[in-house]
């Protein structure tokens, strides 16, 4: 019987390229797992209960999967997603695992597939494909597992071998599933990360009386423009004491200011009052990274860009059950006038550490590599959401390496919230990773040992330097 | 004595991935030919007479053959390409196949070269390569063939196993040819398909007299928007009757819009008597294709979308020899903006089947994957034009697959009004997608039974059910 | 001990592709270096004094190296890059040499490590690996070769097998190194090439004055359009006693614009006068394209485009160390509208040669391939700057190669001011394209013998016919 994933898995076809890879993989395969940009619930960790029926685990919280059946004519409601007008949606665990196993041919060819069997394989000691015929006994395993006490979050944690994990909390969050964890004396290392589009975002949901809250927070008086810097640096001070070596800022593009103070008092006066004019929403959004920069480089913290996504493109699918149901779409994502002013500002500094990510592909070899490859603040992030893929990583490695090195980028993230796939995510990228090196010693563009320090780097050290963790 | 096309033509090198992809290939070859979507001439099997002479076949009236030989030197007329002023240009057929001959060195690495040699070993049984040694022999080789009756139109429609072919027809073509076809008795399935860009686009040359003619066509009224609605909605049902499951809009942009009835009529009223304003004349375009894709809500006709071409580039060229002369080039393309009113109205329907294509393919995966894998209503066309090639098609296939699936995809389109280089043009796209699936098979991103049934998927079974044929 | 450079670099490792290009290799890796573009400095040539030290011979001009050390902390200073002001900065060579071979690492997987590989075994008889435990070794290596006679510049230029070589000097020039060259008596053949960027972008430092010294070194009344215009043909006409068979122009954006005589008149004189108007500045760069195009009717001379650079992205360094340092970054770039008023103009022109470059890889594909595959005017620059690396070259293969042919290409520029590396560019260029195209023999997309004709073609036919060398 062939396993679910091979050992050879993601490696070159052609002999010596294969036993390359092979041999750089055996020296990271077992290293620490790093996650210093991800979505995993720290409730999870902090009351370590037991997992939920299959289907919720697996199914209903990944929008890659339920995305993709949506597109092929499954309903939402079929697949357990909750509608926000509470009404009645699939809640038979069993019911849903089997749609998804009928049309799970669909991911021939997609990460989700390579994860899954990862998972079904190495979590679940699964060995027969998933599909209409295997879906109950396959359901059954794993439903009997989920209630073990070694697949409770922390067993897992250990066993996946994370060497540390950072989590992503609002900037409104009271972090009391982290204060948890911490007072529970288990030794599993679980970090925040700052992420204030809440309170910076003109255009998120509620945003005055975000603002409002983040001053009674605080005891800031975020009606005004110091008050509410202050504020920032006060919640910034509060999630590093939970680990935060980082702050997350989800722009719908890359788009910096740097104003002079007195100019951005003003607009954040016009902002605060509930200004209209969407270019002056955008320059306070854009002033706000630099604003965050210039934090970071007082308080140290690592401030990631994720640009360029137009979030919940169906405006009937946002009514029905709001975010994060796949209707995130990438645009076109312009970094080189967009950071302009950021750069200008701090791009120079050696002790910042700003990493970039994107959705256009098309900036990684233009834009990207080259500015990553000169400015001493910017490092890379890895291929990001769609592109977190193998054909997605080996084109980041292709069009960033000769610009920038390997050493202006920021190794993985697995940046899910499906904790089971960690591992696997982690493993297809260091296959990846490997198989690239691998081409480039086997065309002699590199020595073997070079790329055996270089598979250490890309799968574990440079993302801990990257991210100070 | 070398072939000129090898058995292995295509196939990735390696021993392993070869032989998959050998093993693939071989159970797609002898599938009969679906072409969804083409340019073939309802005439040639409407009578079934002779082709004429080798040039006029395969030199004259082909596009990426006289664009090569124009970008070096050679000048339209002497390959008898006809000035709309009537101007003498070459007659002679084996002058233009000599000269032809000659040149035929440009096309190394080029698919025109994949696609002749392949049409003159397998349709001619020519074996030595072309040059200007070979130029006569060859002509008269071909020139002997085409004479024979089963070398005649329908003898090569059923030589080619081609289980239906679409043609595209002009919505004020009468559809004689294929009534012909129909009246004749004869099996071949010949369909047609819509194609209104006269009578949707405002800046086609005629636009206002095809109203008219449109309007006595159908009895409709165009003078108003309701008339004009009905008489598409008529011609849409008399081509139904000939057989076409699609329609097909060759646009600038895939800018759509969603007006009101009331502003949407009275756009109509201005574009009808001939408004001047090209905001106006594109908000006109795009709404059309709102208004097409709600009518296949009704009836059932695919909607292609084929955007992004900036038509006859070169004033001098289109003046001295009129459209399809070589000078039709791609531009940056957006979709996501674009589409949304489309999809906002239409894009979660799940009867409805909009195929989208594109010239610029920094789309695949920003923009058309991520789309397609989510929208149901939307499928992704196969690469287009330029990019109907080895390496189009393997970017296709690596920057589409892994967000979208290969069930977002619609299989081959032949897109050719070169008859003749039909079969070429499927094999080259199933050998190609046969080294995809081996290379996918060979990393163990695949199971080999798998890939066989996808390889079938890809070759025929796609294409039959997205064009609903 | 294993050599720096291998035998197989940059081969594919599969066997039969690897021997396929060994043996495309072994026909063209010693012919002669035709380099028909670059900014190697003609007083080398013309003065044939030895180098200074390793390190300001390989370190200190090399943006590419200086650009990767500052990106991960290195200041400029540290490295001997001169400050504007006269600031103290590191004059030890060694010291500086030291320093870059701790961070020699940081290059890997980059073309600069391949470059420079081969410069320290094929140069200099190197085979150790540099780091810092080989650094003085390895400069006392050099320093010591580059004191001997037959490593002065006229000897390696022989010992390069440099048949022509192009430099860039700019329109105000006296070109009195190459006077001396030629009036020297030695055989190397050095041209020139005009670049006319100071007197033609109204936004280059001291446009007014340039214009001045245009009208006293040429007579000409450049306080008017027609003696203007009459100066820059005077100039190039005295750029091509010394050789000169090209122009290069470094423009902001590919913008071509064609106005009636009276316009363009009235632009210049708005433009002399020291118009404070972007976008008249901008259209009299992009008129002044079409005018040099028109000149080349007459003379003859090819005419260069490389646009798309963002130059001097940083302020700050800009101030303290001025241009070139490391700090120009591409931009997204238009061509299919950019350049339709000048191919309007003379784009059918087949006596008339215009070179496209690129630092937008997006265009290679979707505009710069269509477009030079139907333009008799035009022809494609290969991969450019960032580009110019065995990735680089590849992709431009893959996207151009299937729509515009090899044919319309020029071969490889290697446009570097890095004299000691110009056998190294071509070596790997030679490679890469080699490579490339023992992967169409191997898919049976091309003949072995075609091969072999097209890997002289691209290593050096192309270049002397584009270039008119």
């Amino acid at each position: 019987m062939i396993a679910l994933t091979d050992q050879d898995l993601l490696f070159p076809p052609e002999a010596n390229s294969r036993s390359l890879a092979r041999a750089l993989y055996a020296g990271v395969k077992d290293l620490p797992i790093v996650s210093p940009h991800g979505h995993t619930d720290p409730r999870w960790y902090a009351l370590n209960e037991p997992f939920p029926d299959p289907a919720q685990l697996l199914i209903v919280p990944d929008h890659y999967i339920f995305r993709m059946l949506f597109s092929q004519g499954v309903r939402l409601e079929e697949l357990g997603v909750p509608a926000l007008d509470g009404a009645p949606v699939e809640t038979d665990g069993r019911a849903i695992w089997r749609r998804f196993a009928e049309h799970y041919y669909l991911f021939r060819g997609t990460p989700t597939r390579l994860w899954l069997d990862h998972v079904l394989e190495h979590l679940f000691g699964i060995e027969a494909p998933l599909d209409a015929s295997t879906a109950d006994r396959h359901y059954d395993a794993i439903a009997a597992q989920l209630s073990q006490d070694d697949y409770r979050p922390r067993a897992l944690f250990e066993r996946f071998n994370i060497e540390v994990i950072a989590t992503t909390e609002g900037a409104l969050d009271d972090l009391k599933w982290h204060r948890m964890i911490r007072d529970s004396g288990w030794k599993g290392r679980v970090v925040t990360a700052y992420r204030p589009d809440a309170v910076v975002d003109p255009d998120f949901e509620g945003f005055a009386a975000n603002l409002d809250r983040l001053g009674e927070i605080t005891g800031c008086h975020t009606g005004n423009w110091a008050g509410y810097l202050e504020a920032h640096r006060q919640r910034r001070a509060y999630f590093r004491e939970f680990g935060a070596t980082s702050t997350d800022h989800g722009h719908p593009t890359a788009e910096t200011a740097n104003l002079s103070g007195a100019a951005a008092e003003e607009l954040f006066n016009r902002i605060r009052r509930g200004s209209e004019d969407e270019r002056e929403r955008r320059l306070f959004r854009a002033q706000m990274l630099t604003e965050m920069a210039k934090m970071s480089l007082d308080d140290g913290l690592v401030l990631q860009i994720h640009p360029g996504s137009w979030r919940n493109h169906s405006p009937s699918i946002f009514q029905r059950f709001g975010r994060y149901k796949g209707f995130d779409i990438p645009t076109k994502t312009d970094y080189v006038t967009a950071l302009k002013p950021l750069l200008d500002a701090v791009g120079l500094e050696r002790d910042l550490t700003i990493i970039l990510f994107t959705l256009d592909e098309t900036s990684y070899a233009r834009e990207l590599a080259p500015l990553a490859g000169v400015y001493p603040a910017l490092k890379l992030g890895p291929a990001w959401w769609f592109h977190d893929s193998p054909e997605g990583m080996r084109r980041f490695r292709e069009m960033t390496t000769e610009t920038a090195g390997f050493y202006n980028t920021v190794g993985f993230n697995d940046d899910t919230r499906a904790f089971p796939s960690i591992p696997a995510r982690h493993d297809v990228a260091r296959r990846v990773d490997c198989a690239f090196l691998a081409r480039l010693v086997a065309e002699h563009r590199l020595r073997e040992e070079e790329a055996h320090e270089l598979a250490a780097e890309l799968a574990y050290t440079l993302a801990k330097k990257a991210y100070r963790l």
